[in-house]
């Protein structure tokens, strides 16, 4: 299979989880599942739980049972989005094309969505069929990669704060290691978790999510200055109408595409100790280098 | 020592620990430690963490270690109001004679400030000093009980959706014990599971958390009406002025009076199995009818 068609199937079994997870459309009050549902099946490219899936699978060969754990992620990803898109964060009408949250269901529903997702992620681990050891652990970690220390809303703070500063690249890593790196390295983390990783495992994993988180920023940065709006999906050269700071601003384009691509390679060098069972996490790293939206 | 002198040991017990439990003010970024520290200090009578301590006093005679449980309460509760509060909510500028978070901080960092609440309370159960298995009890319960199924998040909804539409019994009902209700619930639940209660204890403290909370809501609505802001410390008669579905608008002053007493005598009914070590909690269903504001 190659990696299209492999991230198509990824995918697939991530809608029908959270498919599962979340409750029906008809479930009352139903407007908060369809709030919930409408953002989460907006297209989303599922990167961090196929990230931990593949974390599950290069520790122990299987993902079997990985998934509801991986779905977890995606709650958080996608909470952490509406409640970005709102008038009094960064005021997004359109998000991977289609309308934001609040523009279809008012600004009440959207913060209630989010927090319901947020909400849903911890029960989702918490009634996982897994050892009750490996579920607080779990737990332990997707709350602090989304926290106010270190995690994904203190990396939203430090951004909102930095907005019309100059752009200091100490500044810039503080932002994105915590407000998408954090996350993207408990994909790895939770998968390793999920699995049974023993320390080094866990070392070696979270080491490929730090790099790749950080290429994955880098690319995001270039993309909004580099890509027309059509193919993001979202209103394009936001950032510099905002005076983000990023990592084109503090390094101009050409260094940050050789940044992301080290970034890549050391993704990739830290896979080493699973041999071809980190097949598809090398694939990964470079597609997350190598992408266009 | 009498239930004000009880009462107030209590709130500085739950007062120093939540102090231990949330980052320091000067935790980088501090904006939002400020504002979670803001809300969370802002004279909370500490209602349900003192509940949660007490269901584990009745089950197990000491309540030690069952404090940080507790604070996990407060912490969804408050961030709970510091999104009720926001504009697109309920729009309110005061809670507890202060201004309202977002009043304070901004929009962002009050909804950021609430995420940020709603994820320490999920990461502060999973590293409580307690069996694996039953911090994932805990955790499950708090999901539920503030989830968009029955939980507070569905209760939000349906009030919103109420708003303007005949008061009507079934409808009160709904809301309320998804909105305030549940989350009073698994306060004693939470103790109970906490304390390693049998099944029979778990049920009795769990309809002693049903009339509670019930009695709660009632007296809650009658205050609305009937005391001055200053008593209240939030602006008075706003639910009459948003067309709020409550208790004196279905059945009126009187009977809403006696059915808190009803809620009340069924609650302290349901504590018999546990005899003098429900004491405290036999005196706080009697404060929560009685009380003032």
């Amino acid at each position: 299979m190659n990696l299209r068609e492999y991230l198509a199937l990824q995918q697939k079994l991530v809608d029908a989880e959270l498919d599962r997870l979340v409750p029906a459309e008809t479930t009352p009050p139903a407007t908060i599942q369809r709030a919930m549902r409408y953002s989460l099946f907006a297209g989303g490219k599922r990167i961090r739980p196929i990230l931990c899936m593949e974390a599950a699978r290069a520790v122990s060969g299987g993902v079997e049972g990985a998934l509801a754990a991986a779905c977890s992620l995606e709650m958080v990803h996608t909470y952490s989005l509406i409640h970005d898109d709102l008038p009094a964060m960064d005021n997004d009408d359109y998000r991977r094309g289609k309308l934001t949250n609040h523009k279809v269901f008012g600004e009440a529903i959207a913060v209630l969505a989010g927090d319901g997702l947020l909400t849903l992620a911890f029960q989702t681990l918490a009634e996982l069929d897994a050892p009750d050891e490996r579920k607080t652990r779990l737990i332990a970690e997707l709350a602090t990669a989304s926290g106010v220390v270190g995690g994904m809303i203190a990396g939203q703070v430090f951004d909102l704060e930095g907005e019309g500063r100059p752009p200091e690249a100490a500044l810039l890593e503080t932002i994105h290691r915590a407000k998408t790196g954090a996350l993207l390295r408990a994909s790895l983390r939770m998968g390793a978790i999920y699995a049974g990783a023993d320390e080094e495992q866990y070392a070696a994993l979270s080491r490929y999510g730090e790099h790749t988180g950080l290429a994955f920023q880098i690319v995001d940065d270039m993309l909004d200055v580099e890509a027309p709006s059509e193919q993001l999906g979202k209103t394009a050269g936001k950032d510099a109408a905002q005076q983000k700071i990023t990592f084109p601003a503090v390094y101009g384009l050409e260094v940050s595409r050789r940044m992301a691509r080290e970034e890549c390679d050391q993704a990739r060098a830290s896979l080493l100790t699973f041999g071809d069972r980190a097949a598809r996490l090398h694939e990964l790293a470079e597609l997350i280098v190598q992408r266009k939206s």
